[in-house]
Parts: C-alpha cells; sequence; structure tokens
C-alpha cells in the first residue's frame, strides 16, 4: 500500500520510471513570420519513443522568456490602489481580451525594461520594477512560450503620470481598483463581449482567497 | 489636453476609432493533428485591414473552452490546507513543468465534469466542485485557447483521499501549503530545473498582495 505523504506522492507500488524524459528530434512542420509548429520527437519515463505537436514563437530571444507581463499599480494621493488593465481586439479571439499589459522582449533588452517600455507604449505610465518572477510558461502543453512577470508601481502623483499618453491607438486603458478586483472584472464581463485573460483572473482569485481564507487553522474541517 | 479619469482612459484627443475591428477570413496555413496554424485577416479599428498568425486546436469543441485548470485545495485535519500541484515533463517545453492539475474538456463534457475527472486522473484525489471561472484566454496574442478555472474543495479525511490513486503514471503530485505558496515554489525552483506556471506564479503573487497590503488606505503614498 501507499503511504500517505505530505509533500510529494507517487502512486507507483513498484517504481516504473527507469529513464530521464528527453527531446530526440524537433522537426519543422510548417512556419509563418511569427509563429511556427513543430513536431517534437522525445522518449517518455518508460523509454517510449513519442511525439508531440508544438508551437513556437520565431522571435525567442537567447536566454530570456519570450515576453513579459506587467501587474502595474497605480498609487495615488486620495485614491484606491488600481491595477492598470489593458483591452484590445486580439485577432486570435476575434474579439477584445482583457490583460495585463505585456508584449514581446525586443533583441538585447532585459524583462524589466521590456516591461517598463511596455507599459509606456501600450498606456502611457511612467512605472518602477518591485518585483520580478522567474520565466514561467503560459500553456506548456501546447507550447515553449515564456513569460516574466514584471510587478510594477506607478506614482500616480508625478507629473507625467497625470496626463499618460498612450503610444499605441488601440488599447484602451481600464484601472480596476485592487481591493474589489475580482468583482470589477466580473462587470466588466457581464456589459460587453470580452474575454480575460486566465492570469488576470487567477490573481483576482490569489487575492479573494487569501483575502477570506487566511491562514486557516489546521483543525477538524467540515 | 487629457483629463485625468478614473475607470477608463483612452488618449485619442479627437476619437480616431471609425471600425469596430473584427476578422474577415481565417486561412489554413498548416494542420497537424492536435494543432494548427492560420493566417487571421482582420480589419482593425482604423478601417486597415491587417493579417496575424493564429494558432488554434483542433480539439475545441462547441461553446466551451479547450480545457480546465484545477486549483485544488486539500484540506486534511490537524494539516494545514494545501495546493495541489504536478510536476511533469511537457515536451513543448523540453523539460518538467510545475502547473495546476489540468486538461482538456472531452465532447459533450462540462468544464466542471471535466475538472473532477482530471484531478481523479491526475492525482487521485476525489474532489468537489466549489467555483468555476469565466472562460479565460491563455496567450491571447498567439492562439485562441481558452481554460477555465475550477476551484475544487478536497476532504482529505475522506477514506478514497487518504490513499488516492493515479491513473497516470509519470504525473508527479506536489502538495504545497497554501500558507506559504510562493517560498515553497522559489524553493523547488532553486532545487531542480522546471518551468513554472504562469498561472501559478500569479496565484502565488495575488496571495502576497492580499496578505502583505490588506486594503491599503488611500492617504499620501510615499
Amino acid at each position: 500500500m501507499q503511504s500517505p505523504q505530505v509533500s510529494t506522492m507517487s502512486n507507483c507500488e513498484e517504481p516504473k520510471v527507469t529513464t530521464a524524459p528527453h527531446i530526440v528530434k524537433e522537426g519543422l512542420m510548417a512556419s509563418g513570420k511569427w509563429v511556427k509548429l513543430e513536431k517534437t520527437t522525445y522518449v517518455d519515463q518508460a523509454g517510449n519513443t513519442r511525439t508531440w505537436e508544438t508551437v513556437k514563437r520565431t522571435t525567442r530571444q537567447t536566454n530570456s522568456a519570450d515576453g513579459v507581463g506587467i501587474i502595474a499599480l497605480l498609487k495615488r494621493t486620495l485614491h484606491k490602489d488600481c491595477v492598470v488593465m489593458v483591452k484590445q481586439f486580439r485577432p486570435p479571439l476575434g474579439c477584445c481580451s482583457l490583460e495585463f499589459p505585456a508584449g514581446l522582449i525586443d533583441e538585447g533588452e532585459t524583462a524589466e525594461a521590456a516591461a517598463l517600455r511596455e507599459l509606456k507604449e501600450e498606456t502611457g505610465y511612467k512605472g518602477e520594477v518591485v518585483g520580478v518572477t522567474p520565466v514561467t510558461c503560459l500553456d506548456p502543453g501546447l507550447s515553449n512560450c515564456t513569460t516574466q512577470i514584471i510587478l510594477v508601481n506607478i506614482n500616480g502623483d508625478d507629473m507625467e503620470n497625470i496626463n499618460p499618453t498612450q503610444q499605441l491607438e488601440f488599447v484602451e486603458v481600464i484601472l480596476v481598483p485592487l481591493d474589489e478586483f475580482q468583482m470589477k472584472i466580473d462587470d466588466l464581463l457581464k456589459k460587453e463581449k470580452i474575454v480575460v485573460d486566465s492570469k488576470v483572473y487567477i490573481f483576482a482569485m490569489g487575492m479573494v482567497q487569501a483575502f477570506f481564507k487566511p491562514r486557516e487553522l489546521p483543525v477538524l474541517k467540515q
């Protein structure tokens, strides 16, 4: 019988893992200018050779994530802190999305610099980086695409942030108060046909989780 | 001059938006069994016809998300609540990922049913759905792929959840205490070459945001 385990478990009574899984070959199926489709041949843990259809961006730079997502908090005197969000038409969806500002990292650019550049372009705000995540994957069953999430504070009392000037015409900036983030997102969804990015919704869920179930005691559960 | 705005703003002094952006044509560039690449022709807000390279899954069912992601909380007597995570080799990444359990929705299946099925297959746990998000997008600059996040509680004191039996051999289940989620994730990253899913990391950031900056007062900021 498998014993209960606290941090890691596997249901294999006798371990079947014999091979460290690894890639054997990446064969191009098709490529556009920005995106390519590959057939990935790999060996799984049992030693079997298998294939997988993999999407990659053609624009990937060496040693970095493909892009950045920016969680930007606008802090202003006598206002609630707000998350700076962007709404824009997304051709893959055929409708508008509601996302954190985001974009690809340019060649030779750091993730932090890309974040401040994209934030300025998309929203007009000048921010200050206060946190950077590791490289994270976006849809690892489909693509190798990665992003780093950059946490940015915006001093909304600074003159340059009082009347921010966007450089992209077709991005709408939406300010969502941090303390009612999920409710406001849900309100926006009711009003119009937009698709929210999963990262946005999960950020909201994380906050709700922490607000309403802070450090629940490990006593008998109902 | 643009006036400061509370909830929505645009930098256009004279509105340039003349057209509701819309898709004109979706042309197949290449298709595998699971994934296809399309050239999307669309009209932007200025009335210009443009193209975009779009990735789609071939498996999309009518009127639903492609898949589900499951935030499953394991609740046990005398234990801290834990988030049930999975570590697995992901061919597109060429290494292991750390993700919430997830999977595609089968034909005719509800998102809730898919979540409980995938959770059982990947981790052995039987859970109860306590929350469902709207359909959310995963990487809307690249693909039309969507997921619904399903919040699930697992009664870890139930006999069937004490020795859970996975149905997938090569998925490792990792239990991460909710109240030190981000720290434990960071520890795992230091120990081995894995890529964390962006949704996992952002869930952690949402909780940290709420833990440490609960409802900050809108007074003068430093």
